[in-house]
């Protein structure tokens, strides 16, 4: 496996530390050596939650566990592993949740249901509980209120780079501070790409508005990024708001004040989602894609996404090949509403093709150019309506096979 | 480009001449050199015919042109060609087929209408149609009814070995032939894998019964392979029955009498369907997947697609890894009812996970052994219901990536 950092690697900021946020990072031992693989959150009390979650029918024991801690809106503490998933484990896998919320919240002094759990790694092996609640009392020793760099080391799995992101926002006059951390699409064989997210607030939020917010923010970001068209089996994102800051209260609605704060949270949310693209397996280019004129957003939306998903369109870029013929297939695979004749595709802002045709004299080198960069942005105006979308991808190499073709010897 | 024949490679049969049926191959040179690229069939009178075309939204000129032809029922010739798919070509692709079709039908004495067109290659680029047509007269002065095997060559692209397969038939106590070729997922740089089929009966059958079984055929052979999710513009199926064979009358509705040509259409369609997948691009394993127990046939069907066109299955695949956990990925991702607690896996005939968990004993030496065979077998149960399917596709390899991602210099 490479250990390579992806050449769309971004640096880690700081990151300041939240009011009523500590975290301590430790070396569990579950399935990695030598390295911090096991976070503790421990949250304020009156720290209100959101989350959201994959979509695969088949989710995780811990998905499973924070759907039903969500419906409480509060959290006092959050344990990520990263080496095993704790996916199709059956009885066990529950009991394994059970026990981590159980020994956590005796540690912690609060209610099982306010422990929200997030594993990733290996698939259809038994978590070992025991190895993972030895190392609790050691985790929560060290809390501190400013280790979200090191967090965001620990839920790495084959990540090639650590993903942190962070703003300020203002309710009222009054500050606050939003931090987050992602890891993404590297991959521990034999097992998927999962995405966990954990984003933390000073701000005092209603769950429900919070809900509102990370819902509506993750819509376009996280749910507009694509690596293989793979859906994890654990893909978590969990926002938490510890209320520690005083400023002018957030009703029960949400509304106007908080205008400001979900600019901010998108921003977080956005930065992070793209560094988890920017760390596709095997990923070599990211990938922009712009689709107008389709008869809605959703159908935009599902027009890009087939763009992204495309094997024959990734494979062409990661060839620096801007193939619009390949595109023209993805836009007519997705099943949408388009009409062959009506199609126009630009990349990198020259437009190739027009009304469903070449553009016989177009400027080739701007093209040319454009392809080989980092970043590829691919425009596709459909030309019916007014429906838009953006998705982002990665170009797909001979990493991803390497990383994925895990030749057992 | 690699030019090594795929490992799953079969060989072309002997394929018999079918009464009614002639054809030839000549070196048009659209974009191939020195080889055959362009094939004419030409039909008896009273030849109906049937077919089935790419779901895709943007199709080509010439999959437009033969539904439009399809409506009359009728064939008296077929013009395919390799290295252009007129696709994506505006107003001079219909020109294209509307020239096509009138200069075949002059040279042979039939309408325009009972003219069918198929090409496949680069998109976007206009056809030459002059140098097409230029090349008609030379097929038509050496048609002859023996010629099969030549066009199963002349129809390829990036095909690593020519597809085709035969079968003999009774109708009542009369014997009829069928012969099929085929054209499957090479590459033509820089386009997209287009799978053409062809195939012609001397029996005797109303095109709306030929349409019935084709369609019924296709449904469960051609529609059932996948090698990598995308979707040609140009995808076609023709069945051409020319009536020469006298047998007893075949019913305007179809029914009994028909029972064993089914069988052998189906057979023919199951074989050249098989044969594309074993030349998918890189492929080095043939994966066949059941799913049994899904909450209907058509549910049970689109999770087998979710799990061949998985990337992180067909990865594991190829690096000989039977990794269930990305089986039971692809089987949430599918969308489809499914309960994780309920899902069984097998691969090779051997079960590793039931009711959710691992086996824990599972005799692991057979599954290590099948997977370093050329042919993979899984078998997924949903527990949910009776609906079952099965579908086939092949292994993600760096063959893939080096054909697909044709590095420009």
């Amino acid at each position: 496996m490479s250990t390579q950092v992806s050449p769309l690697a971004l640096p880690l900021p700081e990151m300041p530390s939240i009011a009523g946020a500590e975290c301590a990072s430790v070396a569990a031992g579950i399935r990695y050596k030598k390295r911090e693989d096991m976070t503790v959150f421990r949250f304020a009390a009156g720290t209100t939650v959101a989350g959201v979650f994959t979509l695969n029918k088949c989710p995780g024991a811990p998905v499973d566990w924070c759907r039903a801690a969500l419906k409480g809106g509060k959290a006092r503490a959050l344990v990520v592993n990263a080496g095993n998933s704790n996916v199709f484990t059956g009885r066990a896998g529950r009991e394994t949740c059970e026990r981590t919320a159980a020994e956590t919240a005796q540690l912690l002094g609060c209610k099982p249901k306010e422990v929200f759990i997030a594993s990733t790694g290996v698939i259809g092996e038994r978590l070992p509980t025991d190895v993972l609640l030895a190392a609790l009392p050691g985790a929560v020793g060290k809390l501190e209120a400013d280790s979200w760099q090191s967090a965001a080391k620990a839920i790495m799995t084959t990540d090639t780079f650590p993903k942190g992101a962070t703003r300020t926002a203002k309710i009222g006059e009054t500050v606050v501070t939003i931090c987050g951390i992602a890891k993404g699409s590297g991959m521990v064989a034999p097992d998927m790409a999962t995405m966990l997210s954990f984003i933390a607030t000073d701000a005092k939020i209603p769950a429900p508005v919070l809900q509102k917010l990370l819902s509506k923010g993750s819509a376009k970001t996280f749910n507009c990024i694509t690596v293989d068209s793979d859906t994890s089996t654990s893909d978590t994102v969990l926002l938490f708001a510890t209320g520690q800051v005083k400023h002018p209260r957030v009703p029960a609605e949400g509304g106007a004040i908080l205008k400001d704060f979900a600019r901010a949270l998108d921003e977080v949310l956005h930065e992070l989602a793209l560094m988890v693209a920017r760390d596709g397996e095997g990923a070599q280019k990211l990938i922009t894609i712009d689709v107008t004129g389709a008869v809605s957003a959703k159908s935009a939306h599902r027009i890009a996404m087939a763009i992204a998903n495309s094997p024959l369109v990734k494979t062409a870029i990661a060839g620096e090949d801007a193939n619009w013929g390949r595109i023209v297939m993805a836009v007519g695979k997705a099943g949408e509403p388009a009409d062959r004749d009506k199609l126009s595709v630009a990349v990198g802002g020259t437009w190739m093709a027009r009304d469903g045709g070449v553009i016989p004299d177009y400027d080739e080198a701007p093209v040319v150019a454009h392809m080989k960069g980092r970043e590829v942005e691919i425009t596709v105006d459909i030309g019916l309506g007014r429906g838009k979308a953006r998705v982002w991808t990665c170009d797909l190499t001979h990493g991803y096979i390497d990383i994925n073709g895990s030749y057992r010897s």
